[in-house]
């Protein structure tokens, strides 16, 4: 595996890169989750490319950027586990000459749930993520549907912009107990790791009801918020939404996610599900 | 010359089209200034592709999008002649489908002067611009220095969004009486045009001033203004700028830009010139 967190030397490395090329830009501090998209994108493509850079665009003014779980030397033994071709690792200043003053305005979408709750994350996600994409030059994306508005805003941005890259989403990954994994897990303390279980059995709770015929939005999401109050879970939002444009619905007629955002102790996690999917 | 209005039928002939490839954006009613541009994309590059679109999203409301000047089958003469490759003249639904959502903010520079007196104009024409990279996949992009303003956004977009394309920008072509070449001339009556001559009269009158010494921009607004009020040309700004950033300058100290916009009759037109620039 090729590490480097130079753009030149990635962009003089990539006319050799034989594609397609598959991409899967992260965070770092590596989970079986971003390890799933990789294992797609070697599936799928010729090259694989993982990017590792906490961005600082998609945190806000007292959000958790210098806490952020960085753990470099245990993401590169994974990603050369994997089989992935190169590791793009660049520092802020690679990515953000100073006087950068140019952004992706990502439309009404990015505005509700996660954008509502975190004003200009999705301005910074969108940036880095169109940034990235000039640098790798891909073919082929990978995001997890874990952060499900994230995959949306990314895919409405790719056909806005016309991007010629495709935009690949793969499930959630769970612990065998639910849990959906995150790099914010870490932050969760074993007591917190137990508590946190009720975000996804809310979301089974929608499911079933959904499964048994309850149709009406605001019916669910009592359900969920009765489930997630009584584990001393502090929710942050519930929205029964349209799968493709994140418009909140009253009734469900046709395929709806479910997405949640709660605190678990300071902790705030995200988890979603879809409605009417067959098996 | 291969003429499209389609973004797939483009594509499928991206692949075959010999590299570099140079493009020159434009909204049609082409003359001597675009096809200068052409004429520096043909000396560089293997494939010459030209847009000619109209882009809603840069006009504001009230301004002149449905009158702006169209003349599609004299702009296809004219870049056969030059030798152009490809003529990409989509309507408008192919380049803005419904629901489009995803704008390019364009920063601090984009809010002065043009941005200033035309809110969202650089948003929209940055939007389209990287559209039509994405689209066109150019290796060279070639813009007048006419539109300064334009040309600054754009570079600083394209250095921001870390593309791969190089931005070449060409002198103004002026009339043999000075008028920089506009498509918005065909709006001016003879008369018109006459006055409109002040406009320029009034950049090399700032020129002469710094020439000979004078490094104090207000003193230089001030005798350009007059000029311009004496012609019967309403200023809608003057600006003395620096001439990568375009802050406003007190003092000349390096090479600066003198901007200007103003109506002739109910026409407006914007002109420019770079002060300290060695002949």
């Amino acid at each position: 595996m090729i590490t480097t967190s130079s753009i030149k030397e990635y962009r003089q490395l990539t006319c050799r890169l034989p594609r397609p090329i598959g991409f899967v830009p992260t965070m770092g501090s590596l989970h079986e989750g971003h390890l799933s998209l990789v294992r797609a994108a070697r599936k799928d493509c010729k090259t694989v490319v993982v990017s590792v850079f906490v961005n600082p665009a998609q945190f806000g003014p007292g959000e958790d950027f210098t806490t952020y779980p960085r753990n470099i030397e245990k993401d590169g033994t994974l990603l050369t586990k994997e089989g992935v071709d190169v590791l793009f690792a660049p520092a802020a200043n690679e990515i953000y000459l100073p006087g950068h003053d140019t952004w992706i305005e990502a439309g009404g979408m990015a505005k509700r749930l996660e954008g509502a709750a975190r004003p200009g994350h999705f301005r910074g996600v969108a940036t880095v993520v169109l940034k990235l994409f000039n640098i790798i030059s891909p073919d082929k994306a990978y995001f997890g549907q874990k952060d499900a508005q994230q995959t949306l805003v990314i895919r409405k941005m790719a056909q806005d912009l016309n991007l010629k890259i495709g935009i690949e989403t793969l499930p959630t990954i769970r612990t065998p107990e639910g849990l959906a994994l995150s790099s914010r897990n870490h932050y969760l303390s074993n007591d917190e790791k137990v508590k946190a279980l009720a975000l996804y059995q809310s979301l089974k709770l929608a499911k079933e009801l959904h499964d048994n015929g309850e149709r009406d939005a605001s019916v669910i999401k009592t359900h969920m918020q009765t489930l997630l109050s009584a584990a001393g879970i502090k929710t942050d939002y519930i929205s029964v939404a349209d799968r493709r444009s994140l418009e909140e619905l009253n009734l469900i007629n046709e395929e709806a996610l479910v997405l949640l955002a709660g605190y678990v102790g300071r902790t705030r996690l995200i988890d979603n599900i879809l409605l009417g999917k067959q098996p």
